[in-house]
């Protein structure tokens, strides 16, 4: 307890305020089991599902896959964070509370609401983690615009995930609790969202040139 | 000039921090009729030129001009402030610098260095910046690329306005020196990357999903 009566919070640079804080009560490894098998079910279920549709590859089963998990995280954890600003005091044990509290302890900017942090979280809640679900349906139905809405949407992920770090090195990267939630949370975390979104924005790339391909050989014959 | 003997700025909040400042030298209109009239020398350049190539449509010949227009503000006005946290600071009258210190009667963040502006302007420089000049090239020889190449840029510009209207907002808009810079220079200025973008983005879009629609007509014909 700190000199007022509150509970000290763990977070650095120590002279963060905030004023009503209460420490999270589930442990890390209680966290990291919710998240790790809702995930695993949810992705088992879209596995499963998308195996009923007829003519969808494997991969694209995949990427849907990753669509129905990035979709989710997205909606649920980051919609909870963007618009809950007071989730460090809250007094129960409230899962998505819970999540921030920790996650905080790799980057307080969460608990200390940085405005690049909100402002990219609020985006990625609201018009990315609809537009994954979306994803989903336009890959299932191959619509014609599958490819370009993947891309758009790993290019904002790649967008936010690069203000993101910029801001905080521009801060002086130094909002982790220790080295091992810097790198467990603050990197390893974020890293997928990094190495996933590049490799669909690849695929799906080459995917359109094809079809330009295909319309200007189709266009040439035609003559 | 201030207590210290130093000048003081202009910028709204009153108790923003900017030791070492030096007002601007040039004047409001000479600041935007150097703007103004090098860039309708550069998008004339481009009208001219584009009209050599074969097969483009003036509506593409528009979009180039927009490109080469957009991606030299990206490089030099903007890659400028990226990298020079001491404009504020210049004691001549180097354009560059006087481009900033007017501008940041309308926000003053950028004489402030928030963290959120500098990482969405180091981004347009460096990434879109030089994808703007790939843009015109891609358009002009008619790669498969063009469309998406645009989708992407343009995407990127509007994240970039988003994170730089919101992180605003949620910091309390209050950094405008009077309503009119408010208006003029904060909205009118940025407005043109929301309107234009988002104009490509659906024309492009379309391209891409006729496209798909063309490749996939064939493969049915050639069952």
């Amino acid at each position: 307890m700190g000199i007022s009566g509150e509970a000290e919070h763990p977070y650095v640079p120590r002279d963060l305020k905030l004023p009503g804080f209460v420490p999270g009560f589930l442990s890390q490894s209680t966290i990291l089991a919710v998240y790790g098998i809702s995930s695993l079910l949810v992705v088992s279920f879209m596995w499963i599902l998308s195996g009923r549709f007829r003519k969808i590859s494997k991969v694209d089963r995949l990427v849907m896959c990753w669509w129905i998990f990035t979709g989710l995280t997205h909606i649920i954890l980051e919609g909870y964070f963007a618009f809950s600003p007071e989730f460090y005091k809250v007094k129960t044990s409230h899962y998505l509370a819970e999540v921030w509290k920790e996650y905080s302890k790799g980057d307080s900017r969460y608990a200390g609401r940085d405005s690049g942090v909100v402002a990219v979280e609020g985006l990625t809640a609201v018009v990315e983690g609809p537009a994954c679900l979306l994803a989903v349906y336009a890959i299932a139905t191959r619509k014609s615009y599958r490819h370009i809405l993947q891309i758009a949407i790993s290019l904002g992920q790649l967008y936010g995930t690069a203000v993101y770090f910029i801001t905080a090195l521009l801060e002086g990267d130094n909002f982790a609790t220790t080295a091992f939630y810097y790198y467990a949370y603050y990197i390893m975390a974020n890293i997928w969202w990094v190495i996933i979104p590049t490799t669909i924005v690849v695929r799906s790339w080459k995917k359109i040139c094809d079809a330009f391909r295909a319309q200007e050989q189709k266009k040439t014959k035609t003559r």
